[in-house]
């Protein structure tokens, strides 16, 4: 298995996806082909005496950072994404994995490697921690303009995702709604609902109010790009003021320092538990091969388990899978 | 001053009703009309021994359930909250205090009591603790497809209460958005931007994403009410379930039991500063007369501090305020 990953455009690029990929190397046994500034690349190996086994260095002289329009992943042809996204399509590698702008690589994406026949947009989609389990947002951002048919199938996509990635038999469909009954929300909720109602590929359990989706009411829960990215952001600031606020607390005097050992253990279970970067970063769902994107801000761990991800999409067939069941509906329709 | 006091169709009617409204009496030295069914009410009274003092028993036959559709606080004459808008209307009362059907009583308070003059539409308003502060979304989910101008109106609005309220000078007026730069969002937020941008009345901060929000990065978040929604009960669901986790953390074994009685104190200041029953419920926020809408699973403390911020909003002149406040908008227009 070849893993293309673009080392550049990111916070800490390259000196992140470098070391990533020297370990994911290690860990899954897997190829690695490196895509950026073969000079600067070249410098973190030597820097910190890394092997070079199973990875390919493939030189691209220009980058698109995160101010660039997504559009202009057409233009910077010699940028490491276009590069990178060239290189997926023609086959030189099973999976790609960037950290880079991500609407620059959802239009490349889109552009370059194309969607799965028959569907019509693809979705970004995260898998964020949550009660007693992991969920799917989709989508988070890539559409923020949606039809009803588009959330049908990112509810579709997300369900044989979190069913191969995450082992969950039947993952529970949730549309995102201001209530539970089938009459809330927008037309566009509206009409969502009564289509994933019909679908017989999903198991629809309703409309899941937002209080419901950090409490784990839901596997996949299906959203358009603008209020999935709300969710998601809004989930992870509360994370963030809470946890600011816990350290606050413990770190208050001696005595609650004191008090603090005693519970450590358990609070660095659930941290760990809560941290996004143990499970990766969000899939381009929809794209015909697997492309994986990282956080602009990943660490080595994030961005190793970025890899991780995309190794597993390639081993559990996913694409493939969804493209089955994009075909059924299209013979049903 | 007289508080309208709306006593049914509450998970907890008419009991955290009726000894909230005692408490309040002699607190705040307030008048309160109780409207509901006049036995069941008494039976309250008599039952705790309560004193009547300074409360008016107003009888209504009727209820309007959780379940019944908004428009039926038309038909509903003679239920409790019809009751009480009349009466609010005809200057019987100087605010009214409901934990009934939001549905119906944003629709009654529009119908019956009015917006105020040049408010396109009332928005439900609720305040949340955040870091540091806290925050007013407005709308949480009374206005499902907005307009520019509405969300514009909403900002203007939420900085008057939180000047008046919260006693914050220059409120900072965030938009809700999936990115910080002005192009970004749907069409709807694109243009409430220049609005807000423009508006010499509000001091706007910019875009401010979910992550944002709980970080209290603004004063004022305004929203649609659909993603308004999204944000509020997310942010709920958030806390519920990292303060059930950190609860398990701390009740795992006597080892940890033994360390949360070290930082107990830390943790309960917390929790109560995080209580939304310590703030109050949701302004109707345009509507001509206050209105506050309770959570419908109001306790007593949370229903005696809903007839706290009704107080507040008579003594602090804010719908005057909100009425000059437009009509300086609608000379300028």
């Amino acid at each position: 298995m070849i893993i293309i990953v673009d080392a550049m455009g990111a916070d800490n690029s390259p000196d992140v996806m470098v070391t990533a990929s020297v370990k994911a190397v290690k860990e899954f046994g897997v190829n690695i082909k490196l895509v950026g500034r073969e000079e600067e690349i070249k410098k973190v190996f030597a820097a910190n005496s890394l092997p070079q086994d199973g990875i390919e260095i493939v030189n691209a002289e220009d980058v698109i950072t995160m101010h660039d329009e997504p559009i202009s992943v057409r233009k910077k042809t010699e940028s490491s994404l276009a590069k990178s996204l060239a290189m997926l399509k023609n086959g030189e590698g099973d999976a790609l994995v960037s950290a880079g702008n991500s609407g620059a690589l959802l239009v490349g994406a889109t552009l370059f490697v194309r969607c799965i026949k028959g569907v019509r947009r693809a979705a970004m989609a995260p898998v964020m921690p949550v009660k007693g389990g992991l969920m799917m947002i989709v989508d988070s951002g890539a559409n923020l303009d949606c039809k009803p048919e588009m959330l049908e199938q990112f509810a579709v996509m997300g369900s044989v995702y979190m069913k191969n990635i995450h082992g969950i038999s039947s993952p529970r469909v949730g549309l995102a709604n201001n209530g539970a009954e089938e009459t809330k929300g927008t037309e566009l909720y509206i009409e969502t609902h009564k289509l994933l109602k019909q679908n017989e590929k999903i198991n629809f359990v309703g409309n899941v109010e937002g209080r419901g989706l950090p409490l784990g009411e839901c596997d996949v829960a299906v959203a358009d790009g603008f209020t999935g990215n709300m969710i998601l952001k809004t989930y992870e600031g509360a994370g963030k003021m809470i946890s600011e606020e816990v350290k606050n607390i413990f770190t208050k005097n001696i005595i609650t320092k004191i008090g603090a050992l005693f519970v450590m253990k358990g609070i660095k279970e659930f941290r760990k538990r809560m941290d996004y970067k143990e499970i990766g970063g969000a899939m381009l769902l929809g794209i015909s091969k697997p492309v994986i994107k990282a956080h602009g801000s990943s660490d080595e761990k994030g961005f190793f388990n970025s890899i991780r991800q995309a190794v597993n999409l390639v081993e559990t067939d996913v694409i493939p899978q969804i493209e089955a069941a994009m075909e059924k509906e299209e013979n049903n329709a």
